[in-house]
């Protein structure tokens, strides 16, 4: 019986959830190649002339909103940046009918930034053109999961299952973290949380994680050590008793390296802040990763982009 | 003795009545012919490659800049956003000085938004490059009672004398009310205006146009319900004594469909609010054209743009 | 013994003074010939095509990062603007982290504007990247100066030695001053200052400069004069007691201009305010070279960008 060849069938990257294993190293291989093109001394090809795509950045993010900006350029897509300030939802505007604008001017992939947890979902119900998700309230942020995953692509090739990450810090009100944990473990990846119970999400129990709260205990047999970014605002709203104690019992250092397994790298999604998430030794430390996840952004997010939209060409919509 | 051949000859878009009949239709057909690349997977031509378009807006307007934006990038421009936060205007500098300093890195156009009715006008008479009215004050919108006159083009055809256009909110303070008008009448539509009396601009005896302050009254005979929005800073200057009174007696609703003619349309400029100047029905139903105003916006802005960047080559200034 | 060719060594465009006679006057040469592109009809060449061009301006200044834009762009490189607001530095990222950040992301140039002095050397002794200084706190303003002594090389051919340029307000708190009085005294021209003593830097005495307190006494003989903007907030600092009196003593007017030399000019880097650093006749008398040198501004940010992106094609780094 033949086999149907691969394509690429999604109109809207949501969530990780959302992709099959296959999905997800076509994903990678593309990236791969196009990192190529962001070493090169021209750095531009042409595969997406002609297509637009909007980058509606409702909560503020350089650092993703210029990835995406440089992925889109890259490939030849034109880029047109909303914030929104300044945006007709300040004059009272339903995100409904601002979506719904927007898709009138005929964009082909509208990328979408929101404090709200399901805004990404809900345009992708509601609109033809391709929704990405660059990160919505606490639940999901696909493309960073998908650049980690590419940074340790670029590390151990295609070999992921067996291996131990361990992620630090604010899993609570984290979306990298959902989305990397639901990632990582369908690669068959061991994945281990460590941070104090306040910053901890309810129902951990049902995750496929292992949960500790001392990092001395969490780092044996760890490859990958994964630290998050503590908001600040979490010490206003009472989850930590002290900014100072936790520095002293989660930011990561180097002694803490060598508890755990020889080639040990450390990743932090951005922006970092030394000395509370991880030490500027460990910043500046070839053990570090933390660059090459953001050069990996680029990458990954050219990937997508091409991916969504080019995909009616690949064979149509899903 | 042989007819001149037609040829756009405004330097500058400055507001609707500058423009012939036989201007109005050209720009309508080019816009009808830009509107099908909107519609193409490579939505891209390179007529105006090399030429500098500044997107001035003094005024915050998200949906109109970005639809200048795509307009120019979609025919090859390069463009150029400025807002007013962040110029030299804060640091006091004239609008004058601030004009000459732009025209100084020779854009082939600006387009302008600027609380002050009149600026666009006092740009044009001070630079050489073309001028575009994006919306000064109260005063004038060319390119939304453009992209308006547009939208019935493709659902009238030519067919608009004697058609009947019922404009209904806050005339008083809207350059959008003003510019529609004028065009409207000038291709023999029938205007009427349904407000309360406060909304209603001063010296309306002297306009083409009939007034009611009762919908149910308007309705009749009517082929287009063009909604204004109701700006909320009218409350507060004490010319609604109450708001839920206003929805209750101005905001369309299903029902005052029935009182209009057959196949009676609802436009509005935008932003909508939903239950104050239309109903949420109404903005979800098929007789709604708000969508179609803005797609139609992109195709105007570019036929704007590409007639302005190119009047030099199709016969000279005016 | 055969001489070797010119090539353009320098990575980074930090200050005027890393530039050689030589340098100066190729970068003029090149500014040029690009000048000539900003006056064609299209105004677009492909020498950047596929370069990435970072504008990160974390003090707000519309004109300069719109000339810089307006430059990439003409030369077909992609341009990403970045303000301080919005940028991860507001979550506390340190300035060495956000530059690491966006040289991950692969730009050829990183533009940068920082109230800091010395910003941009610490950027360009990390980064592998070029570095143009657009203006760090008091201390450099290298294009500026340049696009100055472009403008002058356009008004006298290459006969600077032995002209007599006056510079008049605030010098102790321009980088312009410091930047303009490098570059100009190296190609041999006489620079005087005239300004109140509390607006002189500290160890004037060691410049080569004349200082002058009054007007009348310093314009004889003068070629040029070159305003300062007068920043209001040193009124608040106690450094001015009254501006009308700052004004009636310093502000340039028509009466000056007949003590100078027959011929002398006038330039000002912008934004200018009228009766404080210069009166409305004088900017808008033929004297005038304010808005020669905003046009030559992007000329010569076109060459900057130029020599620097193409550098290592043209004989690798310095």
């Amino acid at each position: 019986m033949p086999q149907e060849p691969y394509s690429w069938r999604h109109k809207d990257l949501l969530d990780v959830d959302q992709l099959s294993r296959e999905d997800v190293f076509h994903l990678l291989n593309t990236a791969a190649s196009f990192h190529e093109i962001n070493l090169r001394p021209v750095k531009k090809a042409p595969v997406l002339k002609g297509k637009s795509i909007i980058l509606f950045f409702a909560e503020d993010s350089t650092r993703t909103k210029t990835s995406f900006d440089i992925a889109g350029k890259r490939l030849s897509a034109d880029t047109f940046g909303l914030s929104k300030s300044g945006s007709s939802m300040q004059k009272g505007e339903s995100l409904k009918d601002t979506s719904l604008t927007l898709e009138a001017m005929h964009p082909d992939i509208i990328v979408i930034r929101h404090n709200c947890s399901g805004a990404a979902k809900f345009l992708a119900d509601r609109l033809n053109c391709s929704i990405v998700n660059a990160g919505d309230g606490w639940h999901a942020h696909p493309t960073q999961a998908l650049l980690d995953c590419f940074t340790l692509y670029r590390h151990w090739g295609d070999a992921f299952a067996g291996k131990t990450v361990l992620i630090v810090g604010d899993c609570a009100h984290s979306r990298v973290f959902r989305s990397n944990v639901q990632l990582l473990s369908s690669l068959g990846v061991n994945v281990r949380v460590c941070a104090p119970r306040t910053l901890l999400p309810a129902g951990l129990s049902q995750w496929p994680i292992e949960v500790f709260h001392n990092l001395d205990d969490a780092l044996p047999g760890v490859d990958i050590v994964m630290c998050l970014r503590l908001q600040l605002e979490r010490m206003a709203a009472g989850l930590l008793p002290d900014m100072r104690e936790y520095s002293a019992r989660y930011c990561l250092n180097p002694r803490h390296l060598e508890l755990a397994n020889p080639g040990v790298k450390v990743m932090h999604p951005g922006p970092i802040m030394r000395g509370t998430d991880v030490s500027a030794q460990i910043a500046d430390s070839p053990e570090s990763l933390i660059l090459t996840q953001v050069e990996s952004g680029v990458a990954v997010r050219m990937a997508v982009l091409f991916l969504l939209a080019t995909r009616t060409e690949n064979g149509g919509r899903a």
